[in-house]
């Protein structure tokens, strides 16, 4: 049973022995010692309480490089897809993880990737239960792409949803800001930076439990990947039909991501995060939620952005410290390609 | 709102306004006029059944051509992804969507794909939920990849597995053997091959539902998708430890996709096949199941093949016409690379 080759070859692919192979070994062997199902069948008795939803959600990864300061592709595949299920107010219990392996690709670097995702989901209290693997030829992937498909429960009576967020109503975020983006942006080094800045990428699902228990007329989370706080924020806005103000000068940012930006003449809002979320929450829980995020290690920098208003509903603007006032837009082209 | 350009760009990725327009027209359009949600909110009765269970499977689809003579990605990331679910004895209820489109994809591309997944959800009686969008660069994909992942539920005391299968249980298919991957073979025209064949891409659910209403102590199912009939039997064979006898004069096979194999010196029960599945079931069973399988037009040529055996566990053999026997192994190299 044991694999040979060093590298992913077409017959790996083919549904023949060389692919049951490569999954047992490399996949199921990590994921689920007694062999993973091809199609999981599962309960828990959360599911059964009346009024308890199912929630589901899948996120396709093709972050590039693979493997950066702070994570890989499998780390953020895990923590996205917990992200998902963690913001819509569900406890995640479930993840199916889809490879589509391009030819030529170490088998080293798959295996260092599922024991990524292993680590990961055992930390975020979830289980890796079923899978598959597809191989394309050289030229017609980049190394590995991955699908991470999650399940999780919805309490009875928890609703969160953009719609509820109320003038008034504070903005809270769990820490930094942009340094996945940043991290990748280093990693690529066709900028020639080098900076000390790691990916933030961490799974949230434990940090939004306690945010809950905090706070229990949570109104809505939002995760800030792809786009950015800035995207995160404009979504809710309009679907809230409320304006969000931020104040510039309390926003959480390092200085070495400050520093990047300027150089590269970007806006740290729209860099992409792994490990931060934004919650909307009733004035009077602030405290309560800032310091249920702060009992967890990814929500140390937890701190207060902003709020939402009654006026310029849709609309996002950014108060200066010198008392100007500018519009946060949604992003309208691309800021980086392949970021998560 | 509506989309300008005729291909996809890598702004279309980036999180921003192009995305977010990419997918409320292309995608969350087709698949759920009120709004595809980024995270679904699900429930059902049938979940909260007493030991009813859930069923969770994941496939990606590479399948190159895109299109072909009956299907397309789309309908195979569909149909296959009920397959699954309907083998492990689950009704599939809801599907999650994820899209990894190369850069210069034609938008039009996309759209019937969509329509394609759309169609064929609702005959198939399933809902696509939620789904993911992500663009790769030029040369760094190939047009498009979908990952389905189904969610089903299993009515209590339903337990379908290969280690129920008995000796003297009599295994059926719903219809001729080796259509898809025969098709593909003709499709990618480096084989100068023209044929009239279709790909047998179906989806299954209905089917199924027939044969466990019709045979409740059926034993196991298995789509013969990657690898063929011959290795979907090769599988429950080794779970099962029991032996399994085909009898080559009652194949179900078309005189083309013989004379593709002959031409190309392929076996046809590698042949991958996307709408065929295979059951095992007690011999006084067999009558009803192939009356319930006949009562779909995708178990038009349903018909028993062979039968389980206690002699050679774990062994695929043929009995030919002849009286002479040979051993059906399980795939060692690759086949078809790409079929699904």
């Amino acid at each position: 049973m044991a694999l040979r080759e060093d590298r992913v070859t077409m017959a790996h692919g083919g549904g023949g022995k060389a692919m049951r192979d490569l999954i047992a070994e490399v996949f199921a062997a990590v994921f689920q010692p007694p062999g993973m199902e091809d199609q999981a069948r599962l309960m828990t008795e959360a599911l059964q309480v009346p009024g308890a939803r199912l929630a589901l959600t899948t996120d396709s990864f093709v972050v590039a490089p693979m493997e950066f300061p702070g994570g890989d592709i499998g780390k953020i595949a895990v923590c996205g897809t917990v992200n998902d299920l963690a913001v819509g107010g569900a406890r995640p219990l479930w993840l199916a993880a889809a490879f589509i392996i391009e030819e030529g690709t170490e088998i080293a670097l798959l295996r260092r990737i599922a024991a990524s995702m292993q680590r990961e989901a055992e930390a975020a209290g979830v289980r890796i239960v079923t899978g598959d693997t597809k191989v394309v030829e050289r030229g017609k992937g980049d190394g590995v792409f991955v699908t991470t498909t999650g399940v999780g429960v919805i309490a009875p009576g928890l609703d969160l949803r953009a719609e509820a967020i109320r003038p008034g109503d504070v903005a809270i975020v769990n820490g930094v800001l942009g340094d996945h983006g940043a991290t990748i942006l280093a990693a690529r080094g066709d900028m020639a930076l080098s900076t000390a800045i790691e990916s933030d990428c961490a799974a949230l699902g434990h940090l939004m439990q306690g945010v809950l228990a905090a706070c229990p007329d949570l109104r809505a989370a939002r995760d800030a990947t792809r786009g950015g706080l800035a995207s995160a924020l404009n979504e809710l806005a309009a679907a809230a039909g409320v304006g969000v103000v931020l104040e510039e000068d309390v926003l959480p940012l390092r200085a070495e991501v400050r520093g990047v930006c300027e150089i590269l003449g970007l806006d740290p809002l729209y860099l992409a995060n792994e490990g931060r979320l934004v919650v909307f929450v009733p004035e009077a829980a602030a405290e309560a939620v800032l310091a249920a995020m702060r009992a967890h290690p990814e929500g140390a920098g937890a701190c207060v952005i902003g709020r939402a208003v009654a006026d310029h509903p849709g609309m996002v603007v950014m108060r200066t410290p010198f008392g100007g006032t500018r519009i946060v837009d949604m992003l309208v082209g691309e800021q980086l390609p392949r970021i998560c």
